[in-house]
């Protein structure tokens, strides 16, 4: 199964509802672009329409209990693809990143100024769809979340080039970048959906437990390409100094790669390209693809103690899945 | 009177209530930079540590009708100096700035990655601090404000180099850039220091007018100089191809400056000195000290219409000195 299958499978089961609900999220979306104003909006809207998954959206919507996707429920999904949406105009600037999903970037067309301006703009948006209902919760969640992202990203740049990261510090980096958002969308569909306290952190437990798998997968990914797929070179991440788990996993496997000194070593696209061949080579990256299938099996048995319609469960377990179909 | 002086005037005035304010939001930046977590929380600390005048905070204590200064009030002293520092930091990121305050930035130390996830580490804290008290309008105010910062950072970009820019826009820049965050500190003390509708709007009024009046005598401070001052060379603005009112003013005066192509004569810092001279030869800068003044004047007006004890007035009557003692 691929990604869009899977994808088209979670928007059949979640039904007109999260049809609906996507729907108006994108008008929202097109609204905050057209509110900047004029030439200063082109950026933001320019970004907006560059699409995604949404994701994060469907999670809000499926993790709600009402079944309509009322005003905060929408307020909400924008707010985390928006947040999402800053944090991936932030990066293109910082890896000074020509093309998204086949498009032309803000950085590209803009330059920094306009990019990191358009961030922080996106940044902006996301907390006021939230401040606009009376739910300091749903504002607690997205600030937590967003204070989440930045440290990740903090600790990605202290670790970078390290060879002392640990996969506990892996995790935790994970977890922050990347989990943090997806647990928060499902806890603000619980919440602003009529969930209970316990079904809110059972929700975000597994939104956690799904993040990590994206992020793992995605660092797979990485390592394994085809570019094709992915739309960069193998080995982005190592060119940047960013030590993942298959390079982790690989260590304990080749210890010549273990005394590898990365910063010396991987300094252009070729030489990042025989250290992901050298990973490959160590079996690590069925290692590790294995451990991101743990914390999917995790997330649907998080599930099955949630108390959901069997529709809400069906469609939920299919959002598991289609993490794992982008790898497949 | 020096800016030093007018500052220590406004404490003075402001009493021990004032003090105590600001003794507590320095405390609870401190606080925010720690729990950042250890090696991560190293930029954010520094950058808080790195001081400022801290003028945005004194103004939600001066605005406040309570005598004491709360939770609530410390809260929002610390949200709108993180959401400024914020600025600060990815500023400084996009100027590539060494130092700043005679400190070495997050840039410099961090470099781009750590800095811009750093802003946004304070961005988020920022919101965090408001999201903790339970009054959606705060929160309201500091998303607008946060929204309109990064609109006039667009702006900006949007307008760079253009000899289109007429005096209204330039003022519509500023009021986005900057007065929107003045204004909002003077909101949010307002809101949550019990004070009413009218004299919300008049106190946001009264901070909107001096955020003008700083810009506008920030923009012929880098045009007039010395660069002992302001700790950057003359004419960075010109550099950068920021259009300003000391220019704007000075090509209604002098037909050859406004026939000047900006962009393929200020190529260098001493090309940029050049037009400082000149514009400065104009008699420009004096005119456009004029016209922040006169914002000034209107701020004191409206601080006479608002319901004041005569301790408060005359605090925020110094703050508005103080705003223009920088320059005198």
């Amino acid at each position: 199964m691929n990604a869009g299958v899977a994808l088209a499978s979670v928007l059949e089961a979640g039904g007109p509802r999260l049809a609906a609900g996507l729907a108006q999220t994108e008008e929202r979306l097109a609204v905050v672009a057209r509110a900047a104003g004029d030439r200063i909006g082109r950026h933001a809207e320019e970004t907006l329409a560059a699409g995604g998954k949404r994701l994060r959206p469907a999670l809000v919507f499926l993790c709600a209990e009402k079944t309509e996707p009322d005003e905060p429920l929408v307020a909400a999904a924008a707010a985390v693809e928006l947040l999402h949406m800053a944090t991936l105009v932030h990066d293109d600037v910082l890896d000074a990143a020509p093309l998204r999903r086949g498009r032309a970037t803000v950085f590209a067309t803009g330059g920094r100024q306009a990019a990191t301006a358009t961030g922080d703009l996106l940044f902006s948006r996301a907390f006021a769809e939230l401040a606009a209902g009376d739910q300091p919760d749903a504002v607690r969640t997205l600030s937590q979340a967003s204070s989440a992202l930045a440290r990740g990203e903090l600790m990605q740049r202290a670790d970078a080039w390290s060879s002392a990261i640990t996969r506990g510090r892996y995790i935790e980096r994970c977890e922050l970048k990347t989990a943090s958002l997806f647990a928060a969308a499902c806890r603000l569909g619980a919440l602003l959906g009529g969930a209970g306290p316990p079904e809110r952190e059972e929700l975000a437990s597994f939104g956690r437990r799904i993040g990590l798998a994206f992020q793992i997968l995605d660092d797979v990914l990485d390592v394994s390409g085809p570019a094709q797929r992915t739309g960069k070179h193998r080995g982005t991440d190592l060119l940047d100094g960013t030590v993942t788990l298959p390079l982790i996993e690989a260590r304990e496997r080749d210890p010549g790669l273990a005394e590898l000194d990365l910063c010396a070593t991987v300094t252009d696209p070729d030489a990042a390209l025989g250290v992901c061949e050298r990973i490959a080579a160590t079996g690590a990256l069925d290692a590790v693809r294995e451990e991101a299938l743990t914390y999917v099996g995790e997330a649907k048995e998080v599930l099955t103690r949630a108390r959901l319609t069997s529709e809400r469960h069906a469609a939920l377990e299919l959002v598991a899945e289609a993490v794992v179909a982008r790898y497949s």
